[in-house]
């Protein structure tokens, strides 16, 4: 089952010569439902492919299961108005997934259950201060080129997210694409529980700004590094601090910022200023 | 009860001339819960601001409640990790609320529930045909350089959109800035609702990329147009297509694409070319 991840549109263009009729490709985006020991536990709104990568990246990034060991079969439907994806969970983190959602759906009409949702939110994230990981300037630098490069559905769009991951000497070893940047990032994260790539053996290289989220997935990929296009949120920055994770951003051409734990990012023989 | 929108951090910034500390501002971020009829229904990352146009903006544009007179409260406590907002609802919408929640949650292992969560994320959106808005073509590009003025948080950080309402010979009568686009356009939608603003008389104008999510709130809104800076998915185009909306994007200096609804663009005197 495969749906198209572009579509050919027709659109009114204003130029400097005038208004003309002219194609355009567009990204698709179809509802993806996760359900978890029979019941639907998010719905997202997603580029229609790699449903396995998400759904394992997706269990893996927000805890729901620690390895894919964990999980029994990942069941994918395509119900014409979206994409149905029924994930089996194995006996503990089945009941484990279960004591969870019985924990956050809570008594009705408790008025507590915004604290544990928040919490929920703000859940601790692993730390990632095992790694070994060292990179240069052109490191950080040469993943971002060398993601644009494994972005097939956006030089066709202009318009979607890719996540990627990068290993010293090896370059970007997977990347995958979506409209949504979590999105991409969930699927990074199930390609390389299926490949068998240790998080921590490189950084995750993402398109987009870093929100706490992205920060949390990243951990729990268990990558001591992000390395993003654009900015980061305080929030993010905090929680990177906090997880002993190296947050870099505003990575454009030669220049980039390093926000936290920057003892990764060997300095070479550039210039030191107080 | 205010929190501050904007972090100053310090950040490793390389540049040509070497690495050097430098400082950097930084937008907020925090969990927002939304809890109706005293329980949590989402847990939203968002800028910490706006909380009431916030709280019935998302009421709104998630048809929770038809207009502002079914609120009957909005409570905001900040609870240090996150911001709980309790929204009561009177009793009509609250009768509403909990019929919707009951069927979305259905029965433990249905296995149906993926189809109802994606019924529900596919929701048809009201057709917003009847409003007799025009544009022309400097209204649109206008429209983008007005909102630009009005983004105080976006021009301290880099790293924050907006949702802005563009009313032709009034120019942005009312803006919102937040980290998530989606939120930007509730804070918006709560903004027009509480200043008693007709969706019907102007666009929304946004710095993001169209979701079909945001055609469905700007639809909820009211406003038959909405003008964007980034591309559309094919989804938003189909769904604002259907609903009767002029759909503007990748809105660059005096240049942009007209992909649904044309016929509310006035061609002025441009050139028509087949």
């Amino acid at each position: 089952m495969t749906r198209p991840a572009i579509t050919s549109t027709s659109r009114l263009a204003r130029r400097a010569s005038g208004m003309a009729s002219a194609p355009r490709n567009v990204p698709e985006e179809a509802p993806v439902a996760f359900s978890f020991a029979g019941t639907t536990h998010a719905v997202m709104m997603a580029s229609p492919a790699d449903f396995e990568d998400f759904a394992l990246g997706f269990s893996l990034t927000e805890g729901i299961v620690g390895s894919p060991d964990e999980i029994d079969a990942i069941e994918v439907q395509d119900l014409g108005a979206g994409i149905d994806i029924q994930i089996r969970l194995k006996d503990s983190a089945n009941k484990r997934f279960e004591a969870r959602r019985r924990r956050l759906a809570g008594p009705v009409g408790c008025g507590l259950c915004g604290i544990e949702s928040i919490d929920e939110a703000m859940r601790s994230v692993d730390g990632v201060g095992g790694s070994k990981l060292q990179l240069t300037p052109e490191d950080i630098t040469g993943a971002v080129r060398l993601l644009a490069k494994q972005q097939p559905l956006h030089a066709e769009t202009g318009a979607v997210h890719a996540a990627g991951f990068y290993v010293p000497g090896k370059g970007i070893v997977a990347a995958r694409e979506d409209v949504g940047r979590h999105n991409a990032l969930d699927k990074l994260g199930g390609a390389l529980a299926r490949a068998g790539i240790d998080g921590a053996s490189g950084a995750v290289v993402v398109t987009s700004r870093v929100s706490v989220e992205m920060v949390q997935k990243t951990a729990a990929i268990g990558s001591p590094a992000i390395v993003a296009v654009s900015a980061p949120t305080a929030l993010a920055i905090r929680t990177a601090d906090e997880a002993g994770m190296t947050l870099v951003a505003l990575v454009r051409g030669d220049d980039f910022d390093v926000f936290t734990h920057p003892e990764r990012v060997t300095r070479g023989a550039a210039k030191h200023v107080a």
